[in-house]
């Protein structure tokens, strides 16, 4: 068990000898994996063949998948992209496929993928299954001293929940294009299969309206998807199995729509785009017919565009005080009787609905908009917790859960891992379970730009497709994280930046091409968790800086984890071989920060994290005495406890908007040596 | 002079304390700069004003410096985007215009740029001069004690050559539209001003027609710009004063449009899209007048979506071939009384002529166009060479120099930067002389991909810039390395990958997070130079893997260059420091064939450049020996020498398409030893 967390704590790790089976490094794990002795041998001859009925998606995937095997192996494979004709049974992989899918929930997502030695076979009801074998098949890609091969396996797969997405915001910053098809690429490489779109912001109204131009014209500064940017997106998501999910969010979160047309606003002001982030009051008057003739047009356009069934009109944080402001909207709602303003929310809900359905859309929401009288086609986003769902599906209503899953606040992939949009000790039936279809990662992008948003997705949000996709009973910590690397690595070959943007960031703010200084620093420090980054003196705005320490700093640093893993075994254990990798990297840091201070010579911009540096120098000083007294076998001065927890104590505070991960690996030394 | 080159070996790099200005380290270097002993000092209050009458160029470009220098110094500076409200002659920047320009050949360029102790003030006659002012702003940010800080310079400046082009060929391989745009912002800070797009071949037709859909549709396999991504590409480069010319290239390289309309063929075949790269007989049908029709209608489409004067038709490499293969096609010769293809070309040019004049366009072609009878407002792209553009500029024509500045042929950067569009020896009168209004660098696609193609283009184009914008006598090229080391890293930071795609593709290649024995080896080597890497046994297509240490390895590695270098002078001087340098390298290419070996066994595909890996290890060893022969001052046996220079013969053979860039370093060891 040692060693296991040894060849994971970076110093140590040196290049594996790798001829076992990779299948253990599948992510998401299968619903079921049998392997056998053989193993398919790869060699240049190697060909797909497609058989059954498939449609388009198949082929595509299956040319974009010959390639990419190639691009890791580099036989320069003959056959081109794959086409009907290419229907060889006898082809080193053969898919046969069923049906083309229709692409919405509950669709058949199930596969099998058999290996033998002379061929490996994909079997599936629908194309989506197909694909998501040929994803596996990446996964599983071996090497041994022949060569590359795919080790023998029998996988029968299929999804746990029917609906595993990730909610990107691309108003808090604008996110290009390339952003979003990247990111689509990682999702099907983890068998996620919603792309939500957050589209309308207090800062900026991201997308082409033909029938308001304004919306987009005044509402964003040039920076917004034209329609044929959404076909197009759709259409790369249409190919991955990816369903696209648009939220426009009414009635707050609106400031861009009414500086584009004010005539829709609650109270009359001059509204220009919100630079600050936040929950603000501007509102649409939705006690006037306009403002339902408007949303009518709008999403009825919006409808056309946007094939998916579901249509999310936010709903949340509407602050009812604009609507407080304003007489006409006040004497509304006195002759309707209603006493609070979320009465008035739940009539604007209503209102709505037959807008949608009109289209053929059913309502998507945040908790928000599961008010008294909506159908129960409806669908609830949870942002408040799994008891919003258990209240909804003890309703009738189908619910998924992102209550958890705000990758956005830093927080560590087992947290995340951990949650479980029906817990093991839920209270709801077995029917009412089924109403529960899945989660949503949610990238807010206050603190993001399109140089970090990847390292802030990945390779966390694989973890949560994992917990969407795999049985409840796959929840080992440890085992995730191992196989979490073999996927950052698999996604970042795929295009994902979460890896190679952090060397440059480095590069940028140390205005060197000698980062190693900062590097040590930023291997065991993360931004400010949950909502902190926004306190104290810095006010955040949409046009800030995103290019500093805090935004090089990743969440769930590797270096720091493991560390403070191996100090907790090495507490109970005392074993040697640990002991001089934690010595090692305390030496490492204790030294770190001479260096570090030449650094902050060359480029100003990092003193503010001068005192982390510092500070991260003080406890590695701290813990190599810990560990000398430990080795001594006699109990240091109380006085020196004392000063060292004074020590551990100010290496507690933030710098640059960051805080040391391994404090708490240094207060246990010292309370080891006291003992 | 000693100490100089040791700064930049890599090894005995740490962090300079970089306290002097950074004047010296501008690229291109003004026409001309006079340092005074001033500094502007930058506090988080920096702001910009605008004043005379500037147009939405310089705003922009004003506000997006404005967010480059807050990126990069992380002051979170108040002001947002700047518009003509900010017209505070107080201003820390006061940005002064005349006119916003017309983008076209000839225009203004030229800029002020005086820095004091209260304020830096950029002056132009037009924005362009403005923006390219903004460019050199960035290039002077500097540090010291006390922070941040503008050194005081008097600059004036503008550019030797009118046209400073770059060439992306979108065809060989696809460029998505990020890859454009991030040319363009790096194009931009070296002060480029045109963006040739070669956007039809033989593989595809890379952009949207409407008048004949089919060229997309058919021509190309889903990728291919739609008339509104050029809009996008047009509008990018226009806000940072850069030209956009198209290319179609006719009336060979067209094999897709004859896939798409086989009516315009030469010769009646099975037309499939090229998978390989080479030049081809297909060939447009010019005796035909649908041909003409065709064009004057595809050609007048085209001609109102790119505004740019300049309209390139190809022309080149026709091989006529398949016009002899048409008996019609000949018996029009016959009768025509044309002798061979060439006199045809020549019709099919001077008939071209009218189609782009009525759309008010200037013909711009390759050495091929120029032919009797053509007017002389045409522009000569010269493939060919210098004498080719004497030759036009003696008759009249105008013209722009690509050859020697092939940079997809992987030769070293000073190669290009000491190419001379017009050479201190020209045989051209001054007048004949502007008759040549500068450059392109090409940036042919066969052997990139959009994860390699930045690693192609930079940092070397950058030092073709320099050539185009400065005076002929600034070509030291020791001072252009020094110069070229520090713009490389503000081109990462603007968003070009060559720096750390390179990461991203070891750890790929590797299949692992340590790549140190790949980089090492890599760190030495160099893709195989001109044509040579499409010979032997390899046959590339448009599908093959790009994925291999030859896309790894770039052009000019730094390692291998300084090393060389300091072998050289120390071969002369016996320079002790030196000496220590050249040991350690050596040592570690010894030591790192036994790591590579094992990286080998994880990665197989690693396999092809043992031979180089092996090699590397045999030389080093030899050069350990030749410098303890040195250091003993006795000669080597005889028999040393010879096997010595068996050893380095062999290991100039290629391993996986590269070369090892370090054995003629060996070699001159050897000599000195012996001597």
């Amino acid at each position: 068990m040692l060693r296991f967390f040894l060849i994971y704590t970076g110093l140590l790790l040196s290049v594996p000898s790798f001829t076992q089976d990779r299948t253990p490094e599948l992510m998401p794990v299968p619903r079921s994996i049998k392997s056998t002795a053989v193993r398919y041998r790869i060699t240049k001859n190697f060909t797909i063949g497609v058989t059954g009925n498939p449609g388009d998606r198949v082929y595509k995937e299956a040319s974009r998948s010959l390639r990419r095997l190639d691009n890791r192996m580099g036989f320069f494979f003959k056959q081109g992209n794959i086409t009907t004709k290419d229907n060889n049974t006898g082809a080193s992989l053969l898919i046969e496929v069923k049906r083309p899918a229709e692409l919405k929930l509950y669709e058949d997502e199930s596969y099998t993928l058999n290996s033998g030695a002379k061929q490996v076979k994909i079997v599936a009801n629908s194309d989506l299954g197909a694909i998501h074998g040929l994803e596996t098949l990446q996964q599983l890609l071996s090497v041994d001293g022949d060569g590359y091969y795919f080790p023998g396996v029998e996988v029968t797969d299929a999804p746990r929940f029917p609906w595993r997405g990730l909610l990107l915001d691309i108003t808090l910053h604008w996110m290009p294009m390339d952003v979003v098809k990247r990111t689509l690429d990682c999702m099907a490489a983890v068998k996620m299969n919603v792309l939500h779109l957050h589209l309308t912001e207090d800062q900026m109204f991201g997308i082409e309206s033909k029938v308001f131009p304004r919306l987009h014209e005044v509402g964003a500064e040039g920076n917004y998807y034209t329609q044929e940017d959404i076909k197009e997106v759709i259409a790369y998501a249409d190919q991955r199995g990816i369903r696209v999910v648009p939220e426009f969010d009414v009635p707050g979160h609106c400031t861009s729509w009414l500086k584009a047309y004010p005539e829709l606003a609650s109270v009359k002001r001059d509204y220009e785009l919100q630079r600050y982030f936040g929950v603000f009051d501007p509102s649409l008057d939705v006690t006037k017919d306009y403002t339902y003739e408007f949303l009518d047009k709008l999403f009825t356009e919006m409808s056309q565009l946007f094939p998916d069934e579901y249509f999310h009109i936010g709903g949340d944080e509407n602050t009812g005080k604009d609507w407080d402001r304003n007489p006409d909207i006040k004497a509304y709602m006195q002759k309707k009787g209603m006493k609070s303003y979320r009465e008035l929310e739940t009539e604007f809900i209503q209102r709505l609905l037959p807008v949608l359905q009109k289209n053929g859309k059913k309502m998507m929401g945040w908790d928000e908009i599961l008010r008294p009288g909506v159908p129960h086609d409806i669908m609830i986003q949870s942002w408040r917790g799994t008891q919003s769902l258990v209240e909804a599906a003890q309703k009738g209503y189908t619910g998924l859960l992102s209550s958890g899953y705000y990758i956005d606040l830093i927080q560590p992939t087992d947290f995340h891992y951990l949650v479980d949009p029906v817990p093991a000790n839920t209270v709801l039936t077995a029917e009412q379970q089924k109403l529960v279809v899945g989660g949503e990662a949610t990238m807010w992008t206050e603190h993001v730009t399109p140089e970090t948003v990847d390292s802030r997705i990945w390779p966390r949000t694989a973890a949560i497709a994992e917990r969407l996709w795999s049985a409840s009973t796959v929840n080992d910590v440890d085992d995730m994280y191992r196989r979490l690397d073999r996927i950052s690595l698999l996604l970042e070959g795929l295009g994902s930046t979460h890896i190679k943007n952090k060397g440059m960031l480095m590069r940028r703010l140390a205005d060197s091409y000698d980062t190693k200084a900062l590097e040590v620093l930023v291997d065991v420090i993360e931004p400010l968790k949950i909502y902190e980054r926004n306190a104290g003196d810095t006010m955040y705005t949409v046009f800030s800086p995103y290019t500093k320490i805090a935004d090089v700093a990743t969440p769930d640093q590797k270096v720091a984890r493991i560390f403070r893993k191996n100090v907790s075994i090495y507490c109970v254990t005392r074993d040697a071989l640990l002991e001089k990798d934690i010595i090692e990297h305390l030496k490492l840091w204790k030294a770190n920060h001479a260096l570090f201070l030449k650094l902050i010579k060359r480029s100003p911009v990092l003193n503010e994290a001068a005192s982390l540096s510092e500070n991260l120098a003080k406890i590695a000083e701290v813990g190599i005495e810990a560990i000398g007294y430990m080795n001594n076998h006699f109990s240091p001065p109380t006085v020196w406890k004392s000063k060292s927890l004074e020590i551990t104590k100010r290496a507690k505070e933030q710098g640059g908007r960051c805080e040391l991960q391994v404090v708490t690996a240094i207060e246990e030394l010292v309370s080891a040596a006291v003992k």
